[in-house]
């Protein structure tokens, strides 16, 4: 599997007049470069991908392009609603030297988006794209779920190489990683399942909580593929909380805000999605804080 | 009420080779000019709007406003994830002469869309937008539900003049006429609740089944205004299988379909949407051809 | 049709400690005996009765048929998970001289309880019941939803008679109108949609609301009945709150509030449902008392 | 933890004529007693609890308590809708010898069953039952979801001892157990996720596949227990099939049909539920072909 380990799924920084701020984004990148990631996502959901123009997704993707340390993996958030626009985002990530692109599932109009339609999008986009693919399904956003046997039916052409799973179904996740071919990379995007998923075989994680807790969730990869399982369940443990409480519940803007606390850029999301409240911002401090005690508690160790 | 009655929900006819076919779009429109429609929507969820850059959907706008008839009103679909995009998105339409914008709620970041959240995008698009702004929620596609209490708010907003409801729910749209001011228009995107509506007090509807069953609609529409309750029950009838089984269950691709077996230029939808299979053709046959005999047997005398 | 008009569905009375009340079900059917109703609904969801044992059903059947006036149609609530034991109920409510059963959808297992389980569970009930069916749909507490193609097989079951549909969806009540033979009773289960179903073909409704507000459903039932779709629309617009409101949001606790703000005998329900707390009795008397300020502004002259 | 290890959620055995075949029963469990199982589950949802009388559940419990080897736990599925029968059946539980009750999350009312209502419910069922209560929550029959917040207030009542959850959601799973004290039960009800929630601390599981293959169940809960970690997911992937196409899809027809297969006696549901069709026994028998293929290409020696 060449897509494994964990890699952030990195957010786009803006400057106090909205528009993207570069500087600050090859900043985070400078210092995501000093952790043992595999990788990174430029422009996934959590870089509000959907809130930018094409003119400023190029403009990030350069950026990343430019401030990734050699030998990280560069991976495109390159998917939208029509199956020509995303061929032609494939194309441009490939040009500008990106090694995949990550595809969520086309997701508008839901009832007539069966397995059917879903499965000749990826076709004609994996036909098309100059790079491997992943698919990406996210539920609990597009309103689009996947089964395992779609999943292998996909795994079957060349240059689909993996998939991100978001839906938090381990199960699913089992299921996926029994129906494909061993070089299929099965990457979570909830840390709040990453043990469990690494255990039953899983490549890695694509994951948010990965832009303000870097270490920890390399480190809780590293314990399993150590074998230490023991320290796996604990750095499991640790990262619940940060996880459900900042990525799940309060999505970009707890995790720009999360990366503000610990020493990242992370700054305000566009609207309509709204800046923390006050009360969010103390739940966000609360479980970076509960985090941190329980890897003393439990002895972690973790840098960073 | 300005925005009232019947008007069609566009589809996008595109060319063999997948590029809009402005010709087909404009002949189209010739054809419903000479129904009493009260105007158009241009670029909607039947128009594929989710499929088409903003450079394709500028060309339509303008086939649309050089087409249409002097005295029809002219709805841009305007809305998008992004505030931003979807203000500059209002500007060109008023721009290019239209009378109102259709903005559709937000709705990729789900549950981080607070009601909240959208109160302050539609405010944001109000008050740049140079033209009136209708809401527009449809959550079969969206996932967003909107309430009667956070409609009628906005309605206190002087540029905020009307919805589109494709909910299909009665009892909100009972409750949204209740509780905005009389001038406020509702306006149903389901041709299915089109007579229930109407008689609660709803202004009209913005139809996609009015692509192909224009004439029908109008007089469904007069007939309530007429009082004649009978007949509007009777068209009502007429109507229903018409309307689900070919817009309601088979989106643009059905519309188009229905448009072909009437005379317009329908064509096929863009990927990832398929083109209908030959059952689903036969559907669409068979839901039109009992529009017809309900017609006849009714003694409808419906023109067209 | 032989089930027409307006039927409360009633609420189970407990007394203080807990037990059936049934000499306060006795006051309460008394008074309801002067309304112009059709008939009473005992023992439905309104009724409680998952909170009942066999024992204490067969009681509130025995008093409600005893205190219901000559000619109201009286229907009990038989529906159960089990075939065997809902044909058990049916054939001791006929034994005691009920005139029809409601039988529910049986809804425990889910997506085991496929369109062909539920056809066979009301084909084998309608069989064995010695008094006509009504079929019960009610997905907000269920689950289970029905098509209209699905009504229309069974309605061919000359048992079958009637269907008592509560998912408030004004298209479904439509279609199955449209598709079911003219003898076959469609009546509502909320009184927000009651108007707009009525004008449609609908036989009438069973109806929380009108355990609280029974001299208003009635009339808005005549209103329809008689032509005047002005006075039905200001009647529906003065029902609705008081719909949604009382028995939509509170269910059986909010009903038996109002009934006990209105001068009937309510009281508490059994656990595990809750009692209203006083925000909730605040909502319930202001509901109330919206619905009496709109009779008074639009003269509607309700008596009671 | 005095509740743990792997329990099989008993089908209750019919008689062609469909009444309770108590002797089949004994005769199954006295199979099971030679599995190194830690208990019973008698008259849970796999039990078909929902189709029986409580007659027929006494004697049900009556035969299993007898037919129970020394040393197996038993416990008994108690939980209706209405919070008094439940402690009712709690006590009748108690009084036959019961270790402890199952008692389901009540759900018929949905909306209304806030979690302070559900709360109540088990606070009276805990403080009346003379018997430990374990929680249990399975919201693809009944709607109805709980929180690890939830779950963890009522974990400090002293008589409620632990959880069985069938959501299949591991980050729910790991989450109670990261909150609840080290004495509170999780136990799961999906075998599909067994060994990823074993390794992140759960208690075991309560599980309909335990009624078709026990032996593999155990083992892999040994496994884990031996630190046997890719033992455990050898067998995690031999069962995922049989997990999910018997007991998850098809209920417990399935499972009972899963049983005649190999030896016990399964026999036919009760009406409402349906008898499998052909290609669903198909099914069945592939999906434990498979895994009895995986066995022997993993060798993973599973005895029975």
């Amino acid at each position: 599997m060449r897509f494994q380990g964990i890699f952030p799924a990195l957010t786009t920084p803006f400057a106090p007049d909205g528009s993207v701020a570069l500087d600050k984004l090859r900043e985070n990148i400078a210092r995501y470069n000093r952790v043992p990631l595999s990788g990174y996502i430029v422009n996934g959901s959590t870089g509000e991908s959907v809130l930018l123009s094409f003119a400023e997704i190029d403009r990030v993707w350069n950026a990343a392009r430019e401030s990734a340390a050699p030998g990280k993996l560069l991976i495109a958030g390159a998917g939208v609603d029509s199956t020509a626009e995303t061929v032609a985002r494939a194309r441009r990530a490939a040009e500008l030297g990106y090694d995949a692109v990550l595809v969520k599932t086309p997701h508008y109009f839901k009832a007539l988006l069966t397995p059917e339609a879903l499965e000749r999008h990826y076709l004609a986009v994996a036909d098309a794209s100059p790079v491997p693919v992943l698919l990406y399904s996210i539920p609990q956003y597009t309103g689009i779920s996947v089964t395992a046997d779609w999943v292998a039916r996909l795994a079957a052409h060349p240059n689909i190489v993996g998939i991100k799973d978001s839906s938090g179904n381990v199960q699913l996740v089992s299921e996926i990683i029994r129906q494909c071919p061993p070089e299929f990379s099965a990457l979570v995007g909830s840390a709040s399942t990453l043990f469990a998923s690494l255990i039953l075989g899983a490549a890695g994680g694509i994951l948010a909580l990965a832009c303000y807790l870097p270490e920890a969730a390399f480190e809780l990869y590293e314990a399993v593929r150590a074998g230490d399982m023991d320290r796996a369940g604990r750095l499991q443990f640790m990262l619940l909380g940060a996880s459900r409480r900042i990525a799940g519940e309060l999505g970009p803007a707890g995790v720009k805000y999360a990366m503000d606390c610990v020493g990242y850029y992370g700054g305000a999301p566009r609207p309509p999605l709204l800046p923390l409240s006050e009360a969010q911002k103390k739940a966000v401090e609360s479980a970076l804080a509960e985090s941190l005690a329980r890897q003393k508690r439990d002895h972690l160790g973790v840098a960073g």
